[in-house]
């Protein structure tokens, strides 16, 4: 028996192009099967690779037209915005280097943006994306997964009802494991690409796993940081990059913050967790275990909170699909982030009021935030660790 | 950064009617959600309810052709049947009582059948119906949810293997607490009809998760059961069926088991929690923690084994899309299940030397045995909670 | 820096001898430092062997008169009970087959026991040993040492309080592993009598830790065992003795109940766990994390109670000596029963109001209640698992 | 049934008095319980307060003779030092403000020490209590009481044997609750003097809890820490002393480290956490369940290590005195410190191959470290959070 409430599918359904995510590619598979888990949105173009046999090959095995199919990007954003049902969004999933000139190419031909993050490597870049979105009316979604789960939603709605007071002091932790030997020499692409400054940029560490750190407690707090001092260690033979951070941080309500990133944490596989102590109780999410939130509040016992169980605020229940006792994982997630993005498009071509300030998606802003932190993480560790400013 | 193997979309797709499912329900909406995942399976006809008001309202919500939306299940198994572009399956989620006249007909029509569980009601009901698959060469999938995870698939392998030695005892159970209060007499239709002997059939508690923990205990360890002592307790003002059980089991190898399962255990949403101890070690697994196994083997420190990060068998592996420490849940099970059922479907369209036995989905054969383990329980707990052989 | 309230020491102090535990044994040396734990109470004579030489040594070490170190415990209550400063009590912590006697030898001196559990193998010596010190009026407690731990006194007395309604549900586990395989033959001295009739009766696994499960719930719930359905099984090669049982039960107020116990469970050591679900709640305990109870009110998000952080009731309260977040354990909850058999024994020696009910310890009456558990357990077993009446 | 070796108690006892610990005390009683614990030791003299009536009333209750109950330990230390039957150690229980005067005291008398912590409030002060005590060969004791459980040890000398590599990153924790409300003005007197830095030096929660993480990693790891970056927080209304920080940290052997104290984390108790990352593996252990290490080796299963069930190394395995599965807390761990401190007080008594080096107990180097560690995190929380060397 299940108990819960019905998640209608509708016939309504937006259309999208991929840009990346052809055979040999992980994370082209979640988005279109996160795209699609509601039933709302369809994938209708591609250019999956650079190598077009490859865009082709995929594209068939997705059940595409071959005049959809396109050899680069640049192709599919001219063709696709001359067609009159030309797709509503492209999703960006190739490598972080190549997102800036992408997105920059499709929203210049009017079709909103859907980006993998980190968004791109320099702050101007970040905000030239932002302001051409704004200029163009165009919706950007920056793919921030961990924000789409339920209870990360009901911790940020918990501290925006002021229901454990003013925040204090948070400690937040991504670690990883994966990088603890050199598998950048022994065949994962992954790892030879993230190792890579070329392809990940100035941090590999911070980059990849530390800017979800921030985003995620960007999101549920609210708070801003106002200064930062960072280590990054670059620990494995011969690297460039950083593949272990610990990052203090300073946020403008006065309240301290601890943020640690590691590649090379044996024992942990993506360990993100976030505890936020506050003047009335505290919050903690962890991501391998993403159904709960423990909550204390002060002078009571502490609870478990469960998604689905117990009752949670409209902005988390809106994101839940079955009962308690059954997990949502990364998928559900996933597609939340689209399930969002898709009800804030679909309004603003219907609805003459739209705001998009009303919908629950990570934006450009997002983005830009994220090339920020880790560029100040980096520039404080090169100078040893001193404290800089956002 | 995510570790992994691609698992590929593909473009051949089979086609598949859905009956039951419509507004209102739940678990259509699931199953649909499940056979959708991996792109390979499309919905292209529906009866979705008595009401053929909502059979059409709902199948233009998800897109389909209004010739193929039936009023009732026989027109659609017989015009189905005759058409060029005919189902390969079909999929009925009614509810229990439902479900013997519907599988039956559409088998006769020669269709192939994926059912939700428990089969039917009467032991003799579920014989025929396997028969009559058997007869008509059709493939007949009974979808017990939980052996679609990998973790459950691996515990079945590791004993299949030997790891752990012969079994001795099983520690099994089912506990939810939906039913604490008599949420049927407040508006919750699921209790309704769980808790009514003309819907549910002679159990409630036993019928819908009793038989969950039978089923999942059997395909993870293989064992039969030889017989058992149940206790079915009624509990809750004014009922009629079960909402509490404990049933103790000898096995046919010699082992001894207990398993529980309850609808008023305050605390439990869906706490299927399965523990086998053999003579050279233990397995622990539980739903609402599903991507790991606790296990321990003599003389060695317990060990977590996760799916995704450590190396498991292909059995499991199969069956996994994303690297460990990214939660997969019920939707992913769920969508195993109709993966490897349309593995099965596929193989038996196209290669003449196709062996049922080679694929990973539970048939027809199980729902036999669920219905077995039920009649059995309420019989011996009728009678004073006897021993009665199965 | 540790919060917390003072727990005096004093000075008036309570004399005892021991009977058993000399060197070799383990139990002695706990029962002696649990009794030294508060100061209260001071060792002063003993027969801890039947080879004197050994009573002699350890006597020696102990610090110990040799006047008072006896070759056998006839020697010793005839002795002792003819002295002016003659013990307060003695404490028997010999094998089980040689309480009884040792029990009543003491009783008919006049002098105050301490036993072991279990009491006897006989429910009629376990009667008259009660008689006994009924018709003498001695105090007479059995060392079921669980229900010394403060969570274990909470939840029995949340449940006299009402706290979480009518109980409908017992489940209850102890599961170990050290006679996974046969280390009586391999020179383990613990496992040579326990697998032994001769030494441990009828019984050893639910005469050993089925019995401790039997009385932690019968000390939380307060229910009485109406029936009970035993399945008891012999596992391990060319041994006589049960090392694993499942018990179904009835208790008297139509709740129903099931008790596993096990030797031979690989990956457990000392994994006693208690749940109890009623009709406003459930409360769980575990006696390898004592130091909380989860607790879950109908509706209410699931809570973890913490001894010395969060409000506790004084029946517990009294039993707790250091602030939460500071592990007390098996040695604290040891000390707990002697420290309130001592303040009863202090009581009755000074106050002419004395009446031990309003003292907290196990008494011969849950000795006998363990003989009849046992004993039953047995029958029903060997007459093919049928329901056997307490 | 308890599997288990036996723990000798002995005749041959040392003799120690007290300074601080009356009636009003918490401390006090913890260690006079811990030094009674395995029977080695015994109060024989105190000076319990500056209030004589209290040192009188509480040196009557724990039965000592008059004669040796002390106006002041000035007297106390030269009347002892005068005896024939002069006590062996002096145990000192006071507030921190006071430890310097008594331990310099009591070491020219030529009387050993044990030191609550952390040992006084300047380096200087420190380093002369360490010269004195080697002046005049002395043993000295720094009641550090985490390094007292086994589980600690078995990961010091897990480390020390490099079974899990050279170590890269350690995490290390100590939040608790307790000061989240302004407790001192509600007649706590703890917190008033926790908080007063007359009574607790230059810092309140790096003195108390800080100095806690900084012992207890250092004696796991044997790190020296080469600089620190900290930074106090002042959280509570009209406070003049740290309740919360963070401290960064770079160690000799240039991996990384971060501490985290707290007294203001709303949902914890005594939460001292401590991880420890490095080439081949990792480690972690944890205060609030302190009998299992959470082991986990390159490519392997995590592992939960369990102190008397896993085998362990002897350095841990001398310090534990029951099986797996029954716990042992924070008394007897309290316990190990006093056992081991008396072991080699006994052998410096009766072995001329005495060396103290052999011996597992907080010295008073241990104390000096915790001095620096203290006010370097304040002098570079003061000077805007730079890196300061130790």
């Amino acid at each position: 028996m299940i108990k819960g409430k019905e998640i209608n599918t509708i016939s309504e359904v937006l259309r999208y192009g991929m840009v990346g995510g052809g055979t040999g590619s992980f994370i082209g598979d979640v988005h279109r099967k996160a795209a699609n888990f509601d039933g709302k949105i369809k994938l209708v173009a591609g250019s999956f690779s650079r190598n077009y046999d490859n865009t082709l090959s995929t594209g068939k095995k997705l059940g595409l037209e071959t005049e959809r199919l396109y050899k680069n990007f640049e192709e599919m954003a001219e063709k696709e915005a001359a067609r009159k049902d030309k797709i509503d969004f492209v999703s960006i999933v190739t490598p972080n280097y190549a997102h800036y000139n992408i997105a920059k190419t499709f929203l210049e031909n009017g079709i909103n943006v859907v980006c993998d993050k980190p968004l791109c490597f320099k702050v101007e870049e970040a905000e030239e994306l932002a302001d051409l979105a704004k200029e163009k009316e165009l919706l950007f979604c920056v793919t921030y997964v961990y924000t789409g789960y339920p209870m990360v939603k009901q911790a940020r709605e918990m501290i925006r009802q002021g229901d454990i007071g003013e925040i204090l002091m948070v400690m937040a932790e991504y670690p990883q494991e994966w990088l603890a030997t050199t598998v950048e020499n022994e065949g994962n692409n992954q790892a030879a690409w993230r190792t890579n400054p070329k392809m990940a940029g100035s941090s590999n560490c911070v980059g990849d796993i530390g800017s979800h750190v921030e985003n995620t407690v960007s999101y549920i707090t609210g708070l801003k940081i106002k200064s930062l001092c960072a280590k990054l260690d670059i620990i494995g033979e011969n690297r460039i990059l950083d593949t272990n951070a610990g990052i203090m941080i300073k946020y403008d309500n006065g309240a301290s913050g601890f943020y640690w990133c590691s590649q090379i944490a044996i024992g942990h596989d993506n360990d993100l967790k976030i505890r936020i102590y506050a003047t009335k109780g505290s919050i903690e999410w962890q991501q391998e275990d993403p159904n709960y939130l423990k909550v204390t509040y002060l002078g009571k016992p502490k609870e478990q909170l469960s998604r689905g169980r117990d009752e949670i605020y409209p902005l988390a229940a809106n994101n839940v699909r079955i009962p308690g006792g059954h997990v949502e994982g990364y998928y559900e997630a996933f597609a939340n982030i689209y399930k969002n993005f898709a009800d804030a498009l679909l309004s603003k071509k219907s609805d003459c009021n739209f705001k998009k300030e009303n919908y629950d998606y990570p934006t450009v802003y997002d983005g830009i935030n994220g090339v920020k932190f880790i560029n100040s993480a980096v520039e404080s560790s090169k100078n040893g660790s001193i404290w800089v400013d956002l």
